[in-house]
């Protein structure tokens, strides 16, 4: 059997249709689309349907902009420090409320601003896991510039109450922003029935390719850009930009949006596969209901099983899962989820991640299930603490 | 004829070899570098060589730093804003000294620390189109964080004295940025022998792919990022690295070292045929000594010929060019270096710029100079001025 790819909540495969439609664009039609000549003109309606695939896949109306730019990293610091300029800095507005359970780039972007002058405060989950919409009403204040929580974790699929928070946000007049880069083509995103006014996504998570992903923003809201320069994105973000890339996340947008039944059935099914098989191994625990979690991940702490002795293991058998985020992944600290959910400290460093896409097949998820019962026999068998 | 692309200051065609050298990281090779698995880790070695390509390129000691970023606007935007946090806004560091010829990223992120109380000095180009040393150290103070002034003009091609500048700012105790997007592939650049701390490049520009760029960071050198989150980068840049990208513009650096001597020599003389055909014309004017300029570009004006009729008329027969910057194409304003060199009201709307590649033949220079001189004639009979 070939290798088998389970951790794609870390990254994807290009669509090889998202490779054909990037193609051209590094060779015949290389222009930049800022030039008045034929080759900067004849790639603009390209990116034009592009930007259209975008918004429908997101359900953005045409008042809205999306901002193009290179990573979901970028769009949230572009949202984190965007907010410092216009409002934490100068004006009575002066913090910020998110979670532990947010991405490093928005972590480290908060405790930055935490430097000069900016009070943030992160929420702990409760013990599913979770964050709710109480728990963010009770922390805002009349100081409180911008609410931001994940639309869906990326250690466990759990997805969290955005509605619900985001009317919170609305009623108190505070930005609601979502790094929604976990929740793009596993749920329906239609940003016209949730109140955010910020949303970031990252092509590479849905079978798109590196290096490019988009910043919704709501009508009317505006935020001084990350990258000041050129006229490029209405002026919201300069630097030429990267046409096989844009064009190759429309596609992938598109893509998505049209596979969001085959994800939430089939990919569905094969996960539940898996996640039935590992949970008949004893002294095991799946972190989060699993009708409340994106149709792809399951994240199991299995008792006497270290976390990274398991990954490396199925490593050795051609599979890849993971221990939680792959920004994190070297610094081999506890999972924040397992620590948040109350697990004692010996299961803290015992969870690992499968996330499987529309490319896994039934094939895979059967050998899958064969590898971690072996490997949980054999390492239990050397552990000293079970 | 197929169409012709002297436009190469704008954006190049990605040279087939880097193109080929990036396809298997949009296929079997998709993993991200920072995972443990097998997937994760077979890119590496890819990376470590395109990080080496790069150090060579420019000459840069193992203990400096090249971060990989999106563009140059973004190299760009991390130095004027990291010094922003780290000097300009806590300290008694309160100024920067740029020029009026820099990119729209260095002049546009200035503008805006501007509205947040940071000094910033714009030098005017002489008579001859150029900042000196001395003009630099006239306007440096005890306030002064930060210099950045580009190594090459993209709009003429002229060659700015980074190296006496940057003496100058070592002097004076003074970070130095050059923005080198223009010079590297055309001049030899070695950061070894030249006193600069921060350099910036971008891979479009020298027949790599669109999306990615570098900024070099002399050891010692400290600024926080531009981008907080993830570890990548040794914490200095966050966001999962575009892999094909990142290998793709550590080939092209390669390719552009080895082409160096065929830029000089071959592209030199093509860009000086052309330019010898074009001052045969009647008034026309060519900005900046040919020998202190970049070998693959040439900058004219040409009384009684709007640039843009020009260049649409080029563009009509195939020819791409352009009036100068591809980021401020749309704006239509007069070229900032025809009014700094003293031209009157109706000349500073005639500049027309051809910048070759070491793509570019023979055969479209004598295109080019055919079309250019028909052209001329063509316009300046319905001059109402000429």
């Amino acid at each position: 059997m070939e290798r088998i790819f389970l951790d794609n909540n870390a990254t994807t495969l290009v669509d090889p249709g998202v490779r054909d439609a990037m193609e051209p664009f590094y060779s015949q039609m290389y222009g930049n689309p800022n030039s008045l000549h034929s080759f900067g003109i004849e790639v603009r309606p390209y990116l034009h349907r592009a930007m259209e695939q975008l918004y429908a896949g997101i359900g953005a109306a045409d008042e809205d902009d999306i901002i193009i730019n290179s990573c979901a990293t970028e769009g949230n610091n572009t949202v984190i420090m965007g907010m410092y300029f216009s409002l934490l800095k100068d004006t009575r507005k002066k913090s910020i409320v998110t979670t532990e359970l947010e991405h490093p780039s928005i972590r480290a972007a908060c405790r930055f601003l935490e430097q000069h002058g900016v009070k943030v405060t992160y929420l702990c989950p409760n013990v599913d896991g979770l964050i709710t919409a109480e728990m963010v009403r009770e922390k805002i204040t009349d100081t409180t510039a911008l609410v931001s929580v994940m639309w869906a974790n990326n250690e466990t699929g759990q997805i969290l109450p955005i509605e619900e928070i985001g009317e919170v946000c609305r009623e108190r007049g505070v930005y609601m922003h979502t790094d929604a880069v976990q929740a793009i083509g596993k749920l329906p995103i239609d940003v016209s029935s949730f109140p955010v006014d910020f949303l970031t996504f990252s092509a590479h998570k849905f079978h798109g390719p590196k290096g490019i992903g988009g910043l919704y923003m709501r009508k009317g809201v505006r935020l001084p850009p990350l990258l000041h320069g050129g006229e490029q994105m209405g002026g919201h973000r300069a630097g030429t930009v990267d046409v096989p890339g844009f064009v190759g996340m429309g596609y992938a947008m598109e893509l998505a949006t049209k596979n969001l039944e085959y994800e939430q059935s089939h990919v569905r099914g094969l996960r539940d596969k898996l996640e039935d098989a590992l949970l008949k191994i004893k002294d095991v625990l799946v972190v989060g209901e699993r009708v409340m979690r994106t149709p792809n991940t399951v994240f199991i702490s299995i008792r006497g099983v270290e976390g990274e002795a398991l990954i490396w293991d199925l490593n050795q058998a051609g599979i890849a899962a993971s221990t939680g985020s792959a920004c994190a992944s070297e610094s081999l600290e506890a999972s924040p989820i397992l620590t948040a959910i109350g697990a004692d400290k010996e299961l803290a460093h015992t969870g690992v991640r499968f996330s499987l896409s529309r490319f896994t097949t039934e094939a895979e998820i059967d050998y899958t299930i064969e590898v971690v019962k072996k490997t949980v026999v054999r390492l239990r068998s050397m552990s000293t603490s079970y």
